[in-house]
């Protein structure tokens, strides 16, 4: 478990001053109290601030939830009138209920993945059930964020409630994507059938054991948070929980009916190599276009062999295939630390898990993907931190390298710089990282949820009736 | 201008318990600081704020917008770890730029409206430029709303910045609904030619104008908010402001393409009779259901007949015919408050300002229109205030009466009470009221606002895009 363990050294290290200060402050304190005058000083200090308590009852409440009440008198009413004069403003934190699900869906997860692969490990024993490394982990992420005590979620957009009446949103953690890979690919009638796990199976257990519980029913699943990171999570049942807010890499393999930028959102893959934790600069990147990856793709695969084809016979570009394996995750690690560009072409999918090891390696993203939607949007302009460029003319020999080849060393190091300075949205591990970014994005979706589930609640219209944002001005939406 | 007026009048009102509390405060203030230790305690109490500026430097951001640094010492991160302890988060108050339009968009449409009454104004006496009552105002309270000094914006959810630099939003402050009446009816040759006013050419102007600003080539003019809300504003112009954020009345009129809950805000209409300033209850209200406008409409024009036969023969009903004027007005403010229940059938579009009219007067509303659209549904749950009847079985005789005269006078009590709750919602009077509400949802469309920008710009694809979410489970969109 390398979160809570980076969590506390993460945690500490920043709340060091604070403490440094504390002490300070403390020791001032003490010296003050010695004298008379001091006590009197303090008490009037207090008055001040009960008296501060009494005159904030008097404003009334700017709160932007009609029926709440804020019972506690520093309240949203006050705490935003202050704010505002320096430009912020207050609303309710979101509250979130983390579903206890049965085993099966969480830990039991874990436990069969584990027994798949010939380890024997208590299942039981919870601290024995590591969820193994992947490329699509943020549901173990956002699972232990909730799971942690809410003194050490200090400082997160949503606030976990224990008491399902109070919440605002649903998280369901199932672990959609590890239960895609419980069973490793191997010939059959090797001894996978042990493990007797099916993910379909599980998938469908999940949502009979939602569609039994009165707050999916309420809402037909609208305020309830699904992972579904793996495109082929959640496959099975998706139009089933296509309601939900989905957390995906992409909309690949879904319908515009059953995922959209409008009511989910698109979170990143964990990287799987190691940061760069050096600083800016071009002078240890000798490469100028590092790619490393799997030549041939289900979909999209094409273009990345007609790409490969172009860019091996060029000096300064290293291309080559590779698959999963911890040898090549450190040659790849090794390639973009030591590179400017890092070619992104589509995976199996539009997204794939390399563009996020780019980020982390401040090797810029030359992203060959046209139509890949990328997280958190709203907050990062990806083309301060990549370079895209269209498929078509990308795979014109001569091209790429050319338009590389003319991007000044100045302009690689603002590139850079961007790119250190959202580095964190991409490490789950981070405390105010990918996570509480996450918690942020699910947390916008939230006016728009209790909009939909008001309305559907008095609408009579049976058909089809879809809001939408379109990017074409011409667009004409047939229902 | 009753808005300054109206909003002075409450604003002291509301703040007169702060008055109070702080003459109070005064007195002891100046009690005190005559006894020369509380010098020392003035100056301890400043250093310890002053420390306290300090300690908060040592916080990390919490701050949502990842570019934006606050450099105020009391900032968004040690206020939002304050506030995360009571349930609040903060986020950065959105900024929105009021643009300076040329005169003919704004004042020069209530002079014309006013030359074409026959009222001889000064042009450049903005004093005496009144804007007139009706029933689409929004235009004008957010209007001056944005033009009111920064002291009395107090608790705004929004924040007017001078440099467009800065600016979250763009307002667009067209008369557009007051532009579309500037001409009265009257019979060809009677002397409307002197006005000289082409609403058609005023729209045309706008757009030439718009288009002519940087700040709208840059976002094509999707972080611009611009006034609807009479459903033929702006109806020439529409789909070159479509991708704009639109305040309207209802999508009666729009197109998928034009118009969506995702996109726009419903606003609502600026009641027309005068506000129930009594408790709840129904000793006084002995009618059972009311009703009294046009009974033939463009379209909807059907239902409306309907329900005037089958309901004109019900001893406790009275539904009648009659125009706007001042005298139906002060009929249907009689109406209204002594009635139990009020008719809220479809007008020329799904919306009709009767519904707001109804609210204020803490009669509830039964709404016959299947295909409204309603103001802040995200925040309001109109169940709790209005009783929906489907179309078809509300045109059945003696369906409607029967479904009112079942509900209890505990039941009705419950209704009174919410719509006293929400009553704030639709006086744009108000200083927490309409106006407030509006830019809070407005300020809501920004995450997606800023998405929608930032893709657009890195997206090779020409075809439409559009992203959707829909009310029906098995909706599958054709694009």
């Amino acid at each position: 478990m390398r979160y809570p363990k980076n969590m506390n050294e993460e945690g500490t290290k920043g709340k060091k001053p604070k403490h440094t200060f504390l002490s300070r402050f403390q020791t001032l304190f003490s010296n003050m109290t010695r004298k008379p005058v001091f006590k009197r000083t303090l008490a009037i200090f207090f008055v001040i601030l009960a008296l501060y308590a009494l005159f904030n009852t008097f404003f009334q409440s700017y709160d932007s939830s009609a029926f709440d009440s804020a019972t506690f008198p520093f309240n949203a009413a006050s705490a935003s009138s202050i704010l505002l004069a320096t430009g912020k403003s207050t609303v309710p934190a979101v509250k979130v209920y983390l579903y206890d699900l049965p085993r099966r869906f969480t830990y039991g997860v874990i436990h069969h993945h584990s027994l798949a692969r010939g380890s024997r490990v208590d299942e039981n024993d919870l601290s024995s059930l590591k969820y193994p490394g992947h490329q699509h982990m943020a549901e173990w992420y956002l699972f232990s964020d909730l799971a942690r005590p809410d003194t050490e979620r200090a400082g997160s957009p949503v606030v976990r409630v224990l008491d399902p009446d109070e919440a605002d949103l649903f998280f369901v953690p199932f672990f959609s994507s590890l239960s895609l890979i419980v069973n490793p690919v191997r010939p059959p009638g090797s001894g996978s059938e042990k493990t007797a796990y099916v993910d379909e199976e599980n998938q469908e257990a999940l949502v009979e054991w939602l569609k039994r519980q009165k707050y999916w029913q309420r809402s037909k699943g609208r305020d309830h948070v699904i992972v579904a990171s793996d495109p082929n999570a959640m496959y099975r049942v998706i139009d089933r929980v296509k309601n939900s807010v989905l957390l995906v890499s992409d909309f690949g393999r879904l319908r515009p009916d059953q995922g959209s930028l409008v009511k989910d959102v698109i979170v990143p893959y964990s990287h799987r190599i190691k940061t760069y934790t050096g600083d800016v600069g071009i002078d240890k990147r000798d490469t100028l276009l590092f790619f490393m990856g799997n030549r041939y793709r289900k979909e999209g695969g094409k273009i990345r062999d007609t790409l490969f084809q172009i860019l091996e016979t060029e000096n300064d570009v290293i291309i080559k295939h590779g698959a999963q394996s911890r040898e090549s995750r450190r040659a790849a690690s090794q390639g973009m630390h030591t590179s400017k560009f890092c070619l992104h072409p589509a995976g199996d999918t539009p997204s794939a898990c390399r563009l996020f090891d780019a980020i982390v390696s401040l090797c810029v993203p030359v992203i060959v993907s046209d139509s890949i939607e990328l997280p958190f949007e709203d907050t990062i302009d990806y083309r301060k931190i990549a370079v895209f460029v269209e498929t078509a003319p990308a795979i014109e020999p001569g091209y790429l390298v050319s338009i590389l080849r003319g991007i000044t060393p100045d302009r690689i190091l603002e590139y850079q710089n961007e790119l250190k300075e959202v580095k964190r949205y991409f490490e789950y591990d981070e405390p105010d990282g990918t996570v509480n970014e996450i918690w942020r994005q699910v947390s916008k979706k939230l006016p728009l949820i209790k909009l939909m589930v008001n309305r559907e609640k008095r609408l009579f219209a049976k058909e089809a009736d879809c809001s939408c944002i379109c990017t074409n001005q011409t667009a004409i939406i047939t229902l």
